[in-house]
């Protein structure tokens, strides 16, 4: 059970968050005049379709007419899972730390994709299950080496948990004071699909085989078997759970713990998050479970394979902007999207209106 | 009708154009090895989804393993219609020449998404009513100052026509020459979704009503209207057309039939196009229909909210990448659609593999 003290500490960042402006159709709402200023733009009106509501959502988070430049950001919160040991991921725990140390020679999937679109990228060490500790690119925020396997015992201490939540959020907050206005979480750590589908059969109430898929790519007994830890740990653990950060402590990874509270600090200054994939939903359903305005402050960059992923979207009511079959993580696929919202940005500061192309109007 | 002379010269492009590739399953064939080295890279197996088929695809058009720079531009072909003489946009024709001036000074929605993906642009005149002679940044293949009124008389002679292709096709080998490795062809000319859907109706024998969208915004009765002239257009040519290409004359564009050329250079080349709306759509429809393995070098960039540019698509078996709800044209959907080829191309060149990076395999 979450102590007062904590409680209190996540509650306190929350109320610093306002909900997103007004209800977008009222007159004179940021949400109008922004779409006033697509309208005065060399195009048909609305003919940018998606395109213009990304950049209206984005102006309404930052709470501005003139859009803020996009410089974006892809933090990778890395940890590892006591629960990997029991069985449920394709690939051996070392790999977490592998993939760090290539996410720091530049060869994975996120290097490739944020050095081709001018996205910053940035890898934290939240909870590697190992001593990184001289390695070079990588932000230090350890706070454990991992959590504790789950099925026997809670994944983590609450106040573990909050340190993880308090790197993730203190990394925002910095970010956007170095003129970050489009935040991207992505996320490294074997075993971290069974985290997060159990936080998504807990926290939806749903069966775990409707939340929960192959991750990197189980075979069928390996899937059957994955669906009942879930199913075990759930159930041992209701009885005793109260709040959603119960759950994040009982059967959450530090790294989702990092993004939860990456979020929080995204929202208190007042800056768009783009989600990823599975793991970054589960981030950021914790959030939204204190507080169901936080769905304001994020888009879904994409539909992934998990099956958890769509429910979790789906309970946030966000729609995501590309459907790719992707099942990835490290944020991928919210790069992917970052460079339509970046697009749509772009589009709507850098057009020629009528007036200033001498481009007549319609009939 | 076509004459001879004019059927052979375009019916002698295309057979220089080969099949992509075998199957793509078949043992040893480009697809399986394409797909063998996406596995050695630092990811689970299939885990980029779409984007690994994008790079299949990309690989097996230009018949390489090794897949080449993904050196992309955009071709915007401006011309004027006719038919816009009767009423059926929202916008006076003096804006496809008053956008190509736009389209100079980089005000236009094109501009700014090449500019910043690192994307060419050419403008390209093939038959805008007016004397851009003078404009810089624009290319002069004029073949007419627009065409016909199709209401009234075909659209275009066939020499002229054939003009229009040869320009899209000369194009399309040269900038290849320079290292091009994909193509995006865009269009600008008030009136073209009349035509589009013209052709669609003509080609697959569907109502016009099936294929007419409101273009860059009509109310009803225009939209009405515009079905009609469709309708009454398509019923008045059809007892003698005998070939796609007789319909390309009779209710097409220039910049269609440029389009068309310019997916015909592109193809005799093994150079992939991403397709972009219906007007794009409807020059790959008319090569489609005199050579259907054409669809194999072509991508559906978006699905656009014009019902004749879905019904195009499915006719082709094209799934769209993007849906966005565009309907602004010049490329700007092809061009989004771009960014996410190149990335797919860039992370299948650029990745570490399992046994580069020194990451372990699966269990």
């Amino acid at each position: 059970m979450t102590q007062p003290r904590i409680r209190k500490t996540v509650e306190n960042w929350i109320s610093a968050i306002r909900p997103v402006g007004g209800p977008p159709k009222a007159p004179e709402s940021l949400g109008v005049r922004i779409n006033a200023h697509w309208d005065r733009l060399t195009k048909p009106k609305g003919s940018l379709g998606r395109l213009e509501s990304l950049a209206v959502w984005y102006g309404q988070v930052h709470g501005k007419e003139r859009l803020p430049d996009p410089r974006s950001c892809v933090c990778v919160f890395a940890a590892d899972h006591g629960v990997a040991e029991s069985g449920v991921s394709a690939y051996p725990s070392a790999v977490t730390r592998e993939m760090v140390r290539n996410f720091t020679s530049g060869g994975a999937a996120i290097n490739v994709l944020t050095r081709h679109h001018g996205i910053r990228l940035e890898v934290v060490d939240v909870g590697v299950n190992g001593d990184l500790a001289g390695w070079a690119g990588v932000t230090h925020r350890k706070v454990a080496m991992g959590t504790r396997n789950f099925l026997e015992e809670p994944a983590m201490l609450p106040e573990t948990g909050l340190k993880a939540m308090e790197a993730g959020r203190d990394i925002a907050h910095s970010l956007i004071g170095q003129g970050i206005a489009l935040l991207i979480p992505g996320e490294m750590g074997i075993g971290n699909t069974t985290s997060s589908s159990a936080l998504a059969s807990a926290l939806l109430h749903m069966p775990p085989e409707e939340v929960t898929g192959r991750g990197t790519g189980l075979n069928d007994e390996m899937f059957r078997h994955k669906v009942r830890v879930i199913e075990d740990s759930v159930r041992k653990y209701a009885p005793v759970m109260a709040t959603p950060l119960d759950w994040l402590w009982a059967v959450g990874g530090l790294e989702i713990a990092a993004i939860a509270g990456f979020i929080i600090g995204a929202a208190e200054k007042r800056t768009p998050v783009i989600l990823d994939g599975l793991i970054t939903a589960a981030g950021a359903l914790v959030v939204h479970k204190i507080f169901p305005p936080i769905s304001e402050y994020l888009l879904a960059g994409h539909a992934g394979q998990e099956p958890g992923h769509r429910k979790i979207l789906e309970s946030m009511a966000l729609d995501p902007l590309l459907k790719l079959d992707l099942r990835l993580g490290e944020g991928t696929g919210g790069t992917l999207a970052a460079t339509l919202v970046r697009s749509s940005v772009f589009l709507y500061n850098e057009m020629a209106t009528f007036e200033s192309a001498q481009v007549s109007g319609p009939h």
